[in-house]
């Protein structure tokens, strides 16, 4: 994927989230491209990839149309992602955590240390927290062995920012990033140890807590801690 | 539906629930009628019905096959069901039960109350209080107005049991039916009181222990409290 | 202790939690005894009983007086009790209950059942019940180890109706008695289940359920589930 | 109090908490002077300030001496503080939190995040967010309106780190300490929006993981997420 391409599904992927492109809105190559002061090739590349990412549904004849997704749908799927999670960890806690799916997590953790350990968010920063991020989780649900929550979990993530690899990066304030980070990265560590030590009832709340630094980041109005003036500019990390 | 269906139905389900009918397995009319003692009419009309509720898959040209069930996967969909009651049923406590709400909720109290006052299982007892138990917890789910956690809990009711109309009664024993249809509605009678005073913690532990009786009389090795003897013989209602 | 301090212990506890003694009030024995139309021997025996029960207290000059607790103090202790009981109970099926502890509790639970096939509330009925109720609770509470959770339960279990001993038999009608009971046993089934299979989350949660039946039948306006017109006749086992 | 009074009771605390003073061990003024360096002055006005605490016991012909609490002991007074303020907080939540304690809490979590934008512990920085924490925690507590909560929690706090006062700080690594007043501190900010929303689930869920900052820096071997070589250095803040 060419630098193009990856900024024009950047910026279509906002302009779904921020409600610019609506649901069932036709989005088509050239004035899109217009819109965007880009080529019109890397936004013909991109679209397929925003259709599988389920932003995008292929129309019989009118190419893609953007999908609809309410604020209420997404954050129900936040909270059913945690959910699921939660009930998978526990059950891993409650049979007892295997001594292989300790030692994968731990090499999660460090590598999550190593990144915060710059004291701010560095360059590549974001592709490497998230891929430990979609390990780290992976590796619990893995463990459950369960293919109805596997299933469950899977067709959720279809919704955005309903998986692990959607951290809903707020880019407005590195700072409040990288604060985000280090938090969500300390509840992996307590994840970790509550299933070290068999505490079952801790790992579902946590997992189920775990959601909602996503959550506050969307900075969606009526789900956020405070009021904010200031509007939203996510970027959804995959 | 005629009687001679309805036995059919009855007797295929078992069949497969019990593996008699292992997944994959063909289901052809003519043996079947033959294995049943029936006559080939009703078990050709049992086969599409079985087939809606997600026993039996339609093959391409061989008719109709048994659909692949692992017993982890049924008991895993119990849980997943109360899991995902309770998230509806949480949120509907968090933010206050409706008026209507309570006021169809107690009517189910009322008629359940009214069945059981029988002291045991009476005629078209089974047929009432399915119904009854099933308009119970779509009305919870419904209060939650949330489309995610109504489409999982669709999806997930595809696999047998793990929907509010299959009780899975243990027709061996009509008195242990009975207890455990009295302890069932007992605890939708805590579930209305914690909906009525807004306990919304308790409502979701109440709905996720909701599912253990459905559990309990599937008589599954390994899941029953206590071993058992008697070879189970369940029945699906619907 | 003979029949007619037994007689006079249940009555004089009536009289305070039905507030016909009011907290403070000085508790006289021969006026007492006039009221209750009893001789003053029972009366003067059942006084040092209800004061180490924590329903009385001893005054410096004047004798006995009605302690005072409010009743959201008992419902609060009662709620306390579940949460206490709750955290001790998940802790030992985090550790694995013993082989020990799970025979005993089994013991427990097959004279409850004997108790219970009766169909009704027969003789001795409650002593037995109320027996093998303590040495339940009392069994699990030890089998965590802990002085800190211990001894914060024994505090507690000085406000009325806060113990495992105290069923808050709500004796106007037997038939209500005999179904709470039967509800609250089957609570104990669950209960152990879930200790058998290590379901620590779940075991916490039944646990703090499992005294919802004693808050209903305290019969208090604004806790139980439905109004009620009859005045409540209550009965503290001990 | 003085700086030579507080150096010394900072000092017989780490001693008591670090074993080098073992329970039952009598705590003398001259000697204890003469180990720590110090005049006998300010150590003899620092024994009634630890006997208050809780860390010494008055003897009654031998002064003073170090009272007995197993590691045990502390670890389970901590877990059923988090117990305690759980229900406190789920029932404040389920009544809803009332606009009075959302502003007094706002204020709270305004002070300790100036505190925390030093980006580094600073001076008086301890004394500070002690304090602030101490009024959160008192602050829910008291909304409750419980007497028989509020009494188990204090009977519960004369134990050592089982009051919110008691942050059990970890001396020997200022970074480490700043990045758990961080952790808490958010968790803080959690809290207050669960109150906002009426999530009464997770706020009590919170409650309860709360205290695991607290109890992963006493650095009890067997309870911290992963061995550590360096021998602990605790200061108990008041």
């Amino acid at each position: 994927m060419n630098g193009h391409q990856t900024r024009a599904i950047v910026r279509i992927r906002e302009m779904i989230l921020r409600g610019e492109l609506g649901p069932g809105e036709r989005v088509a190559e050239a004035p899109l491209a217009e819109r965007l002061g880009m080529s019109r090739t890397p936004v013909r590349q991109a679209l397929p990839v925003l259709a599988q990412e389920g932003l995008l549904a292929e129309h019989q004849t009118r190419g893609y149309v953007v999908r609809g997704f309410s604020t209420a749908d997404v954050l129900d799927a936040i909270d059913l992602r945690g959910v699921l999670e939660g009930l998978a960890a526990r059950r891993v806690a409650e049979r007892g955590a295997s001594r292989t799916l300790l030692q994968a997590l731990r090499v999660c953790l460090a590598e999550g240390d190593q990144i915060l350990a710059e004291g701010h968010v560095a360059d590549k920063f974001e592709a490497l927290y998230v891929d430990m991020n979609v390990r780290f989780h992976q590796l619990i649900v893995a463990e459950c062995r369960s293919p109805i929550i596997q299933q469950a979990l899977e067709r959720n993530a279809r919704i955005p920012f309903a998986g692990p690899q959607a951290l809903a990066l707020d880019k407005t304030s590195l700072e409040r990033m990288y604060d985000t980070m280090a938090y969500a990265h300390r509840q992996h560590h307590c994840i970790v140890s509550a299933l070290e030590r068999g505490e079952s009832s801790r790992v579902e709340a946590l997992m189920r807590e775990h959601t909602n630094p996503v959550k506050e980041n969307l900075n969606i109005p009526g789900t956020s801690e405070e009021p904010r003036e200031v509007k939203p500019h996510l970027a959804l990390v995959r």
